[in-house]
């Protein structure tokens, strides 16, 4: 009875437009509209999800691609379909499956079917209609947002624009400028303040970060994202602000100073969301680069991010004491650490106008982690007070599955609800109908 | 199967009378039994789950009733109708549903329906019959607690014992004479000191709340409760402790020694319900009023009290080491982290005699919720080392069906260890029957 | 549906060889191949899962026979059926009736049942097929790990090795002699160095641990355990080790000093362990004697062992940044924290090739506890990054039942995950048959 009333639910919604407000996609993808290079590129090398179970698993990094050295896709893929059993539960298992069917690959992935597969995938990948602009138009997406550095001209966004009915959006993701353990943050910053001759103090530097939101609201950007390990902000009196960045520019910052930079940077860039009405979301609680010498060889986004605790309520009280009632503003969190769902982000976003919840992120956007976030949550603030979903993702041909995903878990949910009269079945009928549309535009104000 | 088995044990239970051991329904209402003031006022003005969403949802306080003016209640009954989709799923929406049916009210909450629903409740409470005595009876309450001032005379509890069938208890809640950060803390304690001439010294404030606990006693109180942003115990030595109360009285303690001294005094509540008997409540792990410009305009208890993450193991082992073997103390443990319920609560209620697993609280209080709680502490500790149900309510009119959803979520719990072969069905009906009535007496000495 | 692919899959597995490679059986019992006592001390008094709820009940240690006089262990076990009641949903409940169903004890434990029960169960214990061997051999058990003292000779394992068809494994357990906080930490040190005349010095106690471990290397052992409050791992430059060795052995070394110094030795630890390739398995997060009186009086492991947080993704960084990607080494993680699940051991272990997810440990070793390790982690690690099921138990004669718990509940997580279309039945059942046998084997090197 519940699959029944799932199964209808999802059918209203499984063709409905994507709109995907947060994401990693390359915008020179769709500028180019470059086909995929090979299977390996597109659904291994560059996927952390994919790469680091093979890496757990013994896989190097080098074999599969990562490294300095050449390496021969039709290899890699071998490695993949050879070790695809590590894959059955999983998250990356499911929209890898959902993908492969697109291509029309039936066989399972195995080392026996490695090269037919490859061969298959590599076939269609030289077709037009595989290229991503025709992908764009035959997912239905409607809305996809980028993930872009606030010193970006943004002339692809703009040349985007014109070649596709959906639209695209930039997104003003200002970390390594604010971060001053980020590498090469004293440089950038110099850069920053260059661009246009802002002078080299605090207020020139927060003039400097005011002027490339501009930018990016001119070229239609309705979001600033930041991602941060500790969701700390604070209040400094000016004279201290000055004093830090002076600090932190010239290298002899403390960790707590940093520190104390990083969270009253947090603070100013709700600041100025509220100034310029920016949606400003914040992806916390994630150590970047756990394996240093991982990191050395290979780079960063090579999945050793690892969760780490969050402390929303104490970290984001000041930011929310000075602008969790400003009328407009949008707080966008995200988060790993599940403890915090019923505990901070169910209350916060029940309360302040400002917050919402976002959708389960990272190595949480999965079916039973989407059904605990929807328990977690729903009690609380109800459906309305969420994101909706996000895909959060670089992997352009597994956005259609990953909303699918979405949709069906999401389905799950609200048809359990009905059968234990909790809402009524037109009721799921409107929720359902919210939250692959409506809700996220409101979010997103789009 | 597993919801046919679950019916029969609801039906075992629903009209079971209620036991409602922890609360905050205001004594004068059943002492003075004045009819409620209008649909507005009961179900939304003073219920902070519901004006919480609405505020979430960009609804003012002033439109809702909280602010300095006067308010339209037919007009707030509308931004509640109007409003009544974003609670489908949380328990606020499960709650007002059931108590509107009981109102006779069929129509479902809209903008249309809003005053055709206004003058239905209307009507109905203008009866003798929806007069808060005539309820109490109606309802089958066994036993109502309400939270009391440890200054209150209680002549309010006396006069309402000869007037009901049930029992009306009293319980001594000292938060605002043991918090040196709670409003008018020195003023709240000279009063309690003068009462009865205590000196002004540590021993004398102890002897003024150790006399304050022997009236609510003398006049049937069972249990004291206690709020505390952190559930931190600290034995101190007494000439340190006499050397922090003159601190924190002439306002001239350091955050670190206010929070030694609630920690001390959390230990000496402990100390004295070792001594008189009372059962001690404890309510962990909330920071009241995260938004202070909320508070200053409309006061506490406006919805945004924010949990956080609570330590029990450490902070209660002070209590724990020096009472947790007393024999007959009772020490009830309540949270908002769930992470506590398998790590550390079930833990320390399947060793301690005097610990009990508080039942979910406040935003925990939902069927989802409550299936959490049972999986979580269930396997650990058996269903006898929990509190049974309280309502921890201040809406009177939703007191049966909070005892009833909970009584449907432990239902299907029981129903679905029967199905899966884990305890036997007339285990799970002696379990259902335990629940309801003689746990409860039991854990709060009744 | 989802019932019957469950029953299927637990099927396959359940007469499958048990692989225990971790748990607390005294290797004397399948040495000396002693009949057990009496059902009492089989059933109850060395059964902390047993005893702690019974003492929770306001049953004392005494009457249950941990104190120093006497007690009559037909009296014991009248106390255990007259309280049977209370673990109803508990994991002991459903072993303890198990093991009771193998013995042919079909009555239900309760006053009226007690002398009936304990006489049946006397009466079997008198036989030889209920003595260890034969029950080790009746049980299937293939490899049965015991932990064991540093300094132990094992001659014991030696002479069981020629009795038993399964394997009986060593573990190396050091935490007395790595804790400044155990008792007699220096008095153990010394007899550590006195064994072979190690210098009392950093180097030579490096020295001394590396030798024991090579002797449990050539006595079989594959893994070196340890149990520890908080994770911290850290790596010292080695004169400071030196000086805080002085330190600790001394007994001058501060709280800090003391924790420094066990960090550094789970570094070395794990040092050690990709030197010479014993498994490495850490239990974290578990506040031991939480009650110091009941310690005085009863000993350790009397029921008051009680969880607290863990930081796995911090605490470990150290050894994992200098250990984590070397070949051939394998750390497995345990923890009561259900908050790391998805937060840090399946992030962790899905790109750590040496780490591993243990399976759910202690209070979390129950039916509904293993199904929410399962979502929690699976979605991001997939299955093979489990350590496939661990008893952990000094109860002999409850592995099997232990064993079939876990089996039944595997079975029906992945019969969901069938029935949701997210593995196809074939998958299901490789990973069922991978959990039992393969992957435990593979991660612990047997």
């Amino acid at each position: 009875m519940t699959r029944g009333i799932a199964r209808d639910l999802y059918q209203r919604v499984a063709e409905a437009p994507i709109i995907s407000p947060h994401g990693h996609v390359p915008i020179d993808w769709l500028a180019n509209d470059t086909p995929f290079a090979d299977p390996a590129a597109l659904f291994v090398t560059h996927d952390h999800y994919v790469t680091r179970l093979l890496h757990a698993s013994g896989v190097s990094f080098d074999d599969l691609g990562l490294g300095q050295g050449a390496s021969d896709p039709r290899e890699v893929w071998r490695l993949l379909a050879s070790n695809w059993h590590l894959f059955a539960g999983t998250s990356s298992g499911y929209w890898l499956e959902e993908e492969l069917d697109d291509l029309g690959v039936a066989a399972e992935l195995c080392a026996d079917t490695a090269d037919e597969t490859y061969d298959a995938i590599a076939m269609k990948l030289a077709l037009p209609e595989w290229r991503p602009r025709s992908l764009f138009e035959r997912f239905g997406i409607d809305v996809l947002a980028t993930t872009d550095d606030p010193l970006d001209d943004l002339a692809q966004h703009v040349a985007v624009a014109d070649a596709l009915a959906g639209r695209v959006l930039a997104t003003f993701r200002p970390d390594r400028y604010l971060d001053p353990d980020a590498p090469a943050f004293a440089e950038n910053v110099e850069r920053l303040l260059g661009e246009a001759a802002f002078p080299s103090t605090f207020v020139g530097y927060l003039a400097a970060l005011a002027d490339r939101r501009r930018h990016f609201i001119r070229h239609g950007a309705v979001s600033a994202d930041h991602g941060v390990e500790e969701p700390l902000t604070i209040d400094l009196e000016s004279a201290r602000a000055e004093q830090l960045f002076q600090s932190v520019l010239r290298g002899r910052a403390s960790s707590e100073e940093k520190r104390l930079f990083r969270g009253h940077m947090l603070f100013q860039m709700a600041r100025m969301s509220v100034e310029d009405g920016l949606v400003m979301t914040v992806h916390a609680g994630v150590l970047r680069n756990h394996s240093t010498s991982t990191l050395r060889t290979y780079g960063p986004d090579t999945g050793h991010d690892i969760p780490v605790p969050v402390d929303f309520t104490r970290g984001l009280r000041p930011l929310l004491e000075a602008f969790g009632l400003a009328p407009g503003f949008h707080l966008v969190l995200f988060g790993i650490d599940e403890s915090v769902y019923s505990r901070e982000l169910a209350p916060l976003a029940g309360f302040y106008p400002s917050v919402y919840i976002g959708a389960p992120w990272w190595f949480l956007d999965a079916p039973d982690s989407i059904g605990r976030f929807r328990s977690a949550t729903t009690e609380t603030a109800g459906f309305s007070r969420g994101s909706g979903f996000i895909d959060d993702t670089r992997a352009f041909l597994s956005i259609p599955a990953r909303h699918d995903m979405a949709r069906r878990a999401d389905s799950a949910f609200l048809a359990r609800l009905v059968v234990e009269g909790r809402i009524r079945a037109q009721q799921a009928e409107r929720i359902a109908d919210d939250l692959v549309g409506p809700l996220p535009r409101r979010v997103f104000k789009l």
